[in-house]
């Protein structure tokens, strides 16, 4: 086998022609990551630290040297050791005047701090120029070369030649810099990598409530009542029955809400004769998360998609299907094939799969790396229209499917709707209401809104 | 809930420590727009307008001077007026002289004045340094900082040093600037976002004509002579068995038309004995579209696994069950198991489950963030031997499902052959005449000719 | 159509306002079309040869001069040329001093000399600055654009100003350099195009020898034992029942095998009461290709969905299921609805799919631009929390499926266990392991040592 693998291909160089010095305070675990990774990269690391006797586990190639004289040896330090030690610093500020140090801590927890780590460290070396950089990057991460997290290293700072020189050793290492702005954009880097999804958030929670409440409502509609009413067990029912039940409701539900806030939208600026104010803020938040309700939606329809597809390996399905041949059979009579019902049967199931196909289309460019290669006209072609065409399919799918029932009495038990009549009031709403703003008597004015015009021209808020 | 997104990291920084002044004229959407993202990273923006009267909608930290004033303060001046208005600039050639002009322009059709408006704008302003950019950014995209889009900005320009001051801002708002090279590239920039997916546009309306075509001889064959000559009304079929009959046939025809191209620059080349002749100029077209037409046909395959897999959710299939499990138990008797046709039946599902891996694997790599994580052997790998083992097994996947009919005088509605026959003819003589192309005596001078070997070394055309 | 697509941006600028000149050696394939490309992108190009007659396939704009004389005009020289023939750059060597040239030879094995080719031209003109890189773009790239393969352009060596210059070529060529550090990376960059999926060998061969021996494991059992303890013909088991025997098994134990060695590496840092030791070799290997054992059980894991749903379309099913129809119909007899049955086929079910969905949604993020656009913690929860969840799940549906045959002595079919018991092995171990590793007085200390504690903290190894 290969024993350098591609994730090591850089080597330590003995060479004399070498790359700047660069200095790292602390010994720590990053320290130490960071510094073997810099050196096969071509730079001098020294390090400084309280005790300069050199650990085994510290880079042979690297210089441990006390803080202050490993700082005199470099222009950049890296300040790889925590918030609560920082003051020992403040004796060294003379030798680290005009510095450009690199604050890389992460804290423990969000706004853990009132002020960010390095402005915390700027305030305490006003005459030092900190940037804020690499926490983002795991010790592992270096340490392996299995950079399978992201390549990315956010980096923020005031002065704007200490970050360039920041972000050329960040390139050096093999990792793709983002300037973030000035220090003040330091919180937020350190919160980066303590948040979980935070954009999914809401929409996780949405669905997650949704899902209950609909799950229970098919429970207590086809579990409990037949219970009740007709005596006969179907608790099997909650393995699969009732979850294809609650998904196609949540991924029909969950579509239509990614269009409802553009419907909003429109309505706002026709309102309002302008596109100049800003929309409420639950609007904005909701127009910000349209992309990960979409792809909980895709979600459910998959898992909509596949349950109905193992209905015929279901031991109930068999058995149903069985008995009923059985008694056809037991009668002596065949039951003519209904033409109605066969129309019925295929159109819903090719409109669900039409609708789905089109709903993945739309997933797959939703990924970064898809979305990236296609121009703006093209990414609101597939997110609109083929997005559209996905929600008007499905809802069609879903109407043509419970069409028969809708009114038939025996379909409200307990006086309620059955729950495909819930899950088709949002989209059918969108789908109206879109209907209408595609009118030219409404899409005429709504796009010279859109194009700047202003029934109103007076800039007053 | 966080308020601070992860979206809008970059806070406007009140300090001292800015980057350079960044000059834009008119203060339309864009400007505004672009304004606001510049003074969030840290540049000092000022306006240039006709009327200095500051609008509230207009960034807090800008300034908003006359055009001659705003562009007097900076070295880059961004062009934010529609070309129709540029003759207004000619006055400020002057001032202008030297600097760098930032033509950000977008016109509303393709091609839609002679030169192009950055071409246009350096004929104007023939003392200016114009680079072309940032067209292919939306407004909302900027504002949002919701860049789901591309983040790539295409750069072009004749001064080079120029073109490098603007790429260093399109850095520092966090997009990726990409160098086209020379102001003649200008015109494709500006054709680049009022484009709708051209490499699609052959390959979507091949498939398209295809798809007509097979459906509607599909119909007279299934529906249409079934209706006169059997008096059976099989109009559902429209839904589900057309489309799922279709659907296989698009998708190994242009599985199959992916390596006919290849096949053909195979022979091209073995009959000139050169690699150094241009193909005509048809196979260049057809062979730089083959990753379209490959997904396409991917596109259909998956429509067909799906409507394939639904098969026993259909009314009619269940009825036709039922029917022939009936007629049995009525005569009192149970058929034996017939072997062949269990081995057909598996043989072929299996067969049909292999290729359609295969595809998915080809699929897979055709993403872009894969691909780019693949050499050049390894991405070759997949899509040619792969891809050939793909063809392989779903032509002998349609062989073995057809075999049985092939000869079967019924099969002949009309004297016309059954669909499948038709989708075979082209998948087959690919793979006969690869076949025919990897013997050794046939590959060995193709190989040569490949690495440069020419039979008649004279380079005349 | 649009005769300048996309790909072809970039015009021959034929402008005064031009770039460097640069200088290549050899008028091979590689040489012209890197050669056209940069007099694309805006460079002067100018070709050292032995025969300064203008072939008509060099481009146009290029001038074609003897080495010597080439090599004057420019600091950049493109050595074109094979390693066999370098040392005919020897007498050039006062011309090339201090020059930047450019190694990007591709050899034709790994490995294939004892030094790089890149290291060998610096040895043989140490005045020169060697730089490695375009070794890994191919030339038909380049001259279609169609840049579907890798935009990474490697770059290695020893003069930090002479890569800077290199690095800014690619830049300008649309391409995307990285630096790999010194010249000493040269080996690894040459051996990198002629690697196939270096990292996917282990667990391909691993899978692929697990697989021959289960199949013939299914194989003995299911076909062989039958014909000769039964006398009955299910060879035709060979298409799909067994493959869908193996794909599962396959799947759970590889998806096992991603997590043993955290288990593995769990249980050495509790035992030497450190984490920095090193593991040993073969641990470290297998924790790097985890990924890859993690998708090849995901590919298994699909088959076997798709091999599942195909079943009722079988025709030895749907013989299997009108007999026991007939039979039961025959026998005037209808059986009741088991609902311990409809219980474990609806959960077994149920389990699988919510075990597929997870193993996705795990897989999807191993897609680099996703992974790219996650935090650390992020990726650790999805890949760790959601891929044990999955793990969790499947075997869950393993142990309802099979539960039933566990004791049945029937089951033993010449005293050989069932194939999914032997599949539940693995799993379970890792399993019953990670939950004892959970109980807080194993995860506390643990802990502890991940944070850098140390039971024995001398560093003696």
């Amino acid at each position: 086998m290969n024993k350098n693998s591609s994730n090591t291909m850089a080597l330590a160089p003995n060479t004399s022609n070498k790359r700047e010095t660069v200095c790292i305070f602390g010994t720590g675990d990053f320290g130490r990551a960071l510094g073997h990774k810099m050196i096969q990269s071509g730079y001098r690391v020294v390090y400084g630290s309280r005790s300069t006797q050199i650990s085994n586990l510290i880079p042979k190639d690297a210089e441990v040297l006390s803080h202050a004289e490993a700082a005199q040896k470099a222009a950049i330090i890296i300040i790889a050791i925590q918030r609560q030690h920082y003051n020992f610093l403040t004796p060294l500020a003379e030798i680290l005047h005009g510095k450009v140090l690199v604050d890389i801590s992460n804290n423990l927890k969000l706004n853990q701090y009132p002020e960010s780590n390095a402005e915390y460290l700027a305030q305490l070396l006003p005459g030092s120029r900190v940037v804020k950089g690499f926490n983002t990057v795991s010790a592992w991460a270096l340490q392996s070369g299995a950079l399978d997290a992201s390549r990315q290293v956010f980096v923020c700072g005031d002065d704007v030649e200490a970050k360039q020189m920041v972000m050329n050793i960040v390139r050096a290492l093999g990792l793709t810099p983002l300037d973030k702005g000035s220090l003040l954009a330091a919180q937020e880097i350190e919160n980066y990598p303590l948040q979980l999804f935070p954009m999914w958030k809401f929409p996780m929670f949405l669905s997650l409530g949704l899902t209950v409440f609909f799950f229970f409502y098919c429970l207590a509609l086809d579990v409990i009542y037949t219970y009740i009413y007709e005596h006969r067990n179907f608790s099997f029912f909650i393995a699969i029955t009732i979850p294809n039940r609650v998904c196609p409701v949540m991924a029909l539900v969950l579509l239509a809400l990614v269009y409802l806030p553009g419907i909003f939208a429109a309505i706002i600026q026709l309102y309002k004769g302008t596109k100049y104010r800003r929309f409420p803020n639950w609007l904005d938040k909701w127009m910000l998360c349209r992309k990960q309700l979409g792809l909980i939606a895709l979600a459910f329809a998959s898992l909509h998609a596949v349950f109905t597809l193992v209905t015929p390996l279901r031991a109930f399905v068999s058995w149903r299907t069985g008995k009923g041949i059985i008694s056809q059979a037991l009668n002596n009579k065949t039951e003519p094939l209904n033409n109605t019902n066969a129309w019925i049967s295929d159109s819903y199931l090719a409109l669900g799969i039409l609708g789905y196909f089109f709903f993945v289309l739309v997933g797959i460019t939703s990924l970064p790396s898809v979305s990236n290669n296609v121009n703006w006209r093209e990414f609101r072609f597939v997110q609109s229209k083929l997005g559209y065409l996905a929600l008007v399919l499905c809802t069609a799918h879903t109407l043509v499917y419970g069409g028969k029932w809708f009114l038939s009495p025996t379909a409200y038990k307990w006086y309620l709707p059955n729950i495909y009549i819930l899950s088709l009031i949002v989209p059918c709403a969108v789908l109206v209401v879109k209907f209408v703003l595609i009118f030219p008597c409404v899409d005429r004015p709504l796009t010279k809104i859109r194009q700047g015009w202003e029934r109103n021209p007076k800039h007053s808020e």
